[in-house]
């Protein structure tokens, strides 16, 4: 799949050093294990579920192998990829389990650690999502908005479904979204929780993780985003800008049945004052204009769905790197990657999403050189 | 919307007046309330959250209006909308919260009562789905299937997602899964249990019904079909014809991504026979073959994403009657189904969804007169 357009990834993950010496430092979900055989990886305990000592230490939690850590790792990917530049962000759980006093004193370890990452590599390949202390009071979240302003490499800032604990429609978040809307940061939307796990019935652990990954997590970030819009955070910020992770999750489905029932809801007919309540701005209004989406859905037909619900300069490419590796260790192209680009490939606007969009909306200034290698 | 073809309605409900009875003979969720003023609809306490006695009478549980009970007014609605005919079929929650030996007696009285309602209609304007006694034993079950072939009207059975309480991936429903390919009955997938409350976060109350309407329901759907695909239900029984409610719930979106997480699923590794565990016929295989789709999703770009899944020959119109009435009580056409129609309209199989499809899977005898009327 070469090309001579430069292939941008917006949807790639990394643990930092003082990210896994922060995980390293706990003993409580979520932590990470080492295990006795110094070559083994160690385990990320960061589901209460796996948190069971019955569980024998090499299956326990997840593997954190380097491809979560290692730069050199990530750029080794990207050249086997055609990947010119990636924005890296860190992977959940992020910072939302931290006590709100060690949330900003982390934040602002991680987005300078991820500044230096990026700043380190001379070729301009890399840029950063900060991580935003969401369990910190809204004032401390506000200072870091701003803050990040100076660190040049840092394009936005990934977020969970929870702020605060309470969901994206808490109005004691009108103050965070009052300062990412002032700086126009973009906020990348990401889901970490799922569903709770009786909704898959007794026999999900015979499916893996199949369940949980493929439909806890979609349905999580659609959850979140609706709550969003129906509480009104588009109609008091309505230049807010919001990348949401794996294709909308469901939304490019569902918006419109979400639509119909707001429009034959009854708590939301006329109020007193002769206006009806609900969101103002409509649903496909909002995503027109303030929503993105990655183009991390593994299909054709659903891309598709995609460009058509949010606009064809607001779909970018992503991996989701280092996860859905492939299951024979010696493949060097990654069959879950494979599978988007041959999606992406088959739109009319190839080039758009696989970096030109990107490209415009961060403000990247990827090197020449590299575009024309 | 006119045109010289029939509409045929797939999905469109009714309480029958035995399962009203049924309902009103109850005092525990689900049941029937009668209010003191005899010119108000009874209340349907369907959810443990309405069965609440400091909830006024007026407001608690839904309001069940002849809508819902009247053959005269779900004629009157398919003549405002030029549908000519209507496979009718009981709106949850069916029979699922019954006693194994009541549930077998009531699906032998309602099924006959369907068979009569639509017998009486001398138009050929009424097909219906049967309900099953999916609490009862797969042995009843079994007897009820094979009994509703001498049932004419009878042109398949609506279908809960938790048949014996535990899902359909259940390998208990072996039997009814063998006498339902055995005898080629449409099964009709039809949400009902929806997500747990605490997923919707703590103002969901703010939205009234939106958020489990709208996101509940589709992705209860969603978690039941793939649960059943999973388990090897259509490996074991390769032939079974099934249609999901609106549109697949989110089927249509997720698929690429429930595929990429098998692919990558590591305890779906080789056995020791050397064969891979897992479904052996793949998602897009079955969807193809064995899966038909309701044109319930109020947006062009999702009935487009659900007809490349299943095929063109496979979408059908429905109209989800009488849920999602118009607000304003006077108006004679539901918009709710003129968006329906005009997604459908947008299409380029405009006459296959909107009829021919159904007529020839299900074997109607659509009369002459209404086609040329």
């Amino acid at each position: 799949m070469a090309s001579s357009a430069n292939i941008i990834d917006v949807h790639t993950h990394i643990y930092t050093s003082s990210y896994l010496s922060l995980l390293r430092s706990r003993t409580t979900v979520p932590y990470l294990l080492d295990l006795p055989n110094k070559n083994a990886s160690p385990r990320l305990i960061i589901l209460p579920s796996d948190d069971d000592a019955s569980i024998s230490l090499e299956t326990r939690g997840r593997p954190i192998d380097t491809s979560y850590s290692s730069i050199q790792e990530k750029v080794r990917f990207m050249d086997a990829h055609d990947i010119s530049t990636s924005v890296i962000s860190l992977a959940n759980p992020w910072l939302d389990f931290l006590p709100p006093e060690e949330g900003i004193k982390w934040a602002k370890t991680i987005n300078d650690e991820l500044q230096e990452i990026c700043a380190q590599n001379r070729q301009k390949r890399l840029y950063a999502f900060a991580t935003l202390p969401l369990s910190a009071s809204p004032d401390d979240v506000v200072d870091e908005i701003y803050r990040l302003r100076n660190l040049l490499s840092i394009k936005g800032t990934i977020f969970s479904t929870t702020a605060l604990g309470s969901g994206l429609d808490d109005p004691a978040l009108d103050p965070m979204w009052d300062a990412l809307e002032d700086t126009q940061a973009l906020i990348f939307l990401h889901p970490h929780y799922g569903l709770p796990n009786e909704v898959y019935g007794p026999r999900n652990s015979d499916y893996g993780h199949v369940l949980p990954l493929a439909l806890g997590f979609p349905l999580e970030t659609t959850i979140a985003f609706t709550r969003m819009w129906l509480s009104g955070v588009f109609d008091r910020f309505p230049t807010l800008r919001i990348l949401i992770a794996h294709a909308g999750g469901t939304l490019p489905f569902l918006a419109g049945r979400i639509e119909s029932c707001v429009q034959h809801e009854r708590s939301f007919e006329p109020d007193g004052d002769g206006g009806r309540r609900g969101p103002k701005r409509d649903l496909r209004t909002v995503l027109r204009e303030n929503v993105w989406l990655d183009a991390v859905v593994y299909s054709e037909t659903s891309l598709k769905a995609a460009i058509e619900l949010v606009g064809k300069e607001k779909v970018m490419f992503g991996t989701d790197h280092p996860f859905f590796p492939p299951l024979e260790e010696s493949a060097e192209k990654w069959a879950s990657v494979e599978t988007n680009l041959t999606a992406v490939a088959g739109t009319e606007v190839r080039d758009m999403i696989m970096g030109e969009n990107a490209f415009k909306l961060l403000g990247l200034e990827t090197s020449e050189k590299l575009a024309s290698s």
